[in-house]
């Protein structure tokens, strides 16, 4: 055969116990390759791009799979509403979601308005403090280039290098949404929640911006901050050759 | 006493049996009227600027309530997660959410992406169907001025008149949605939602625009079109002088 799909899918992550099959949890590659296997009849295992946690939402993830591509149609009359497929696309052979990935794009949104927003439920951090918008920018600037991110991911780990390059980090405000737009060649587990929760110690003044420079040259986890929670959490961009 | 509090509000409507109070329903005005009671220690009737139906959500309701006006976090404490007070201000002694309304704004969300998104599920009506974008603006530019909105509402109803002044209406396309945003002094039941059903119609062609403008002159129910579903529509604005 020989053949193999890239799909590109959308989940909303509330109801999912993340993207990787767990025994007796509903993740999404679950109903993926449920959805998968019923319409090819056999098992259909996937590779995906980015293997995000419980609660963390996909706006762009990418999945492989070594079949031919179906109508994205068919697969969402089988998946349930939380996930979609956007697009499906046939590859050379050698592509892997995972392996062929050049980078990863995220997005943790903040709602910074005095008031939660019913429609941001599970959606976006609320955190309506003050905060240095410009200890934001330098820990921003900071991240670029290669980095030993150690500190950023639990202690108990599989990883096995923790360098990472990264490509471009900035703060973004959008009305009362306040967004960090990180991409990477690949991130650690926990990374982002953990570098988003640690800047936040520095815009509410708890840390200074030099201390968390010095982070990234291999410190221990104990000595960065705490981890942001996944609702505000999106895997937002894989970038290929 | 004479104080007159004006509450706006947020909630997304997914999981509310519409608006107003209803005997083993969850409603809007149910989950305000417990909370401002909890903490006032007597019940505490409110008014409310549009009786929005099950599934339809809002922006910016508008309620009042004869007493004094509250922090919106102690409402926020008390409110679920998929309704919140954004703001209370305190009115002069007439103020009354309903009667004291000048025009309420609604906008229907439609989604015409091919795909559906998982972040839209119950938040915009997934339309994929190709559409005649001028037709949709004639029908807008139609609805302008005092009609008589017989045929977009249920025949079985409680209304007394049904001409509206509709001050204005306009469809707006902006990425993969589609917006009605409509502004009228007040709104018949299912109004909106039935002017969007039927000018659907208009746009896949199946209807004549022409025949859209002709039921603005107290036609029956019968001959307009369907009624789109309710999960499309927001309460985006209400207006006093």
């Amino acid at each position: 055969m020989g053949q193999v799909t890239k799909l590109t899918l959308a989940y909303e992550g509330t109801r999912f116990a993340g993207w990787a099959c767990q025994p007796a949890q509903r993740t999404v590659q679950d109903e993926l390759e449920r959805a998968l296997a019923t319409i090819l009849r056999e098992p259909v295992p996937t590779a995906v791009a980015g293997r995000t946690d419980a609660g963390v939402h996909a706006w762009a993830q990418v999945a492989s799979y070594g079949h031919e591509a179906l109508d994205p149609r068919s697969l969402n009359a089988l998946l349930p509403d939380d996930v979609a497929v956007l697009s499906s696309e046939p590859m050379g052979e050698g592509f892997d979601a995972r392996h062929s990935a050049r980078s990863r794009t995220y997005c943790y949104r903040i709602l910074t308005s005095r008031a939660r927003s019913p429609f941001e439920h599970g959606r976006a951090l609320h955190y309506p403090s003050r905060f240095e918008r410009d200890a934001l920018d330098a820990c921003a600037a900071a991240l670029l280039g290669r980095h030993d991110f150690t500190a950023f991911t639990p202690s108990e780990t599989h990883h096995r290098r923790f360098d990472r390059e990264v490509i471009s980090a900035q703060w973004r405000e959008n009305g009362d949404l306040l967004e960090f737009w990180i991409e990477a060649d690949s991130f650690l587990r926990q990374m982002n929640r953990v570098l988003v929760g640690t800047m936040l110690e520095v815009a509410a003044g708890v840390r200074a911006a030099e201390d968390f420079t010095a982070l990234l040259t291999g410190a221990p986890r104990s000595a960065a901050g705490r981890t942001a929670p996944a609702h505000g959490l999106y895997l937002a961009h894989v970038a290929y050759p």
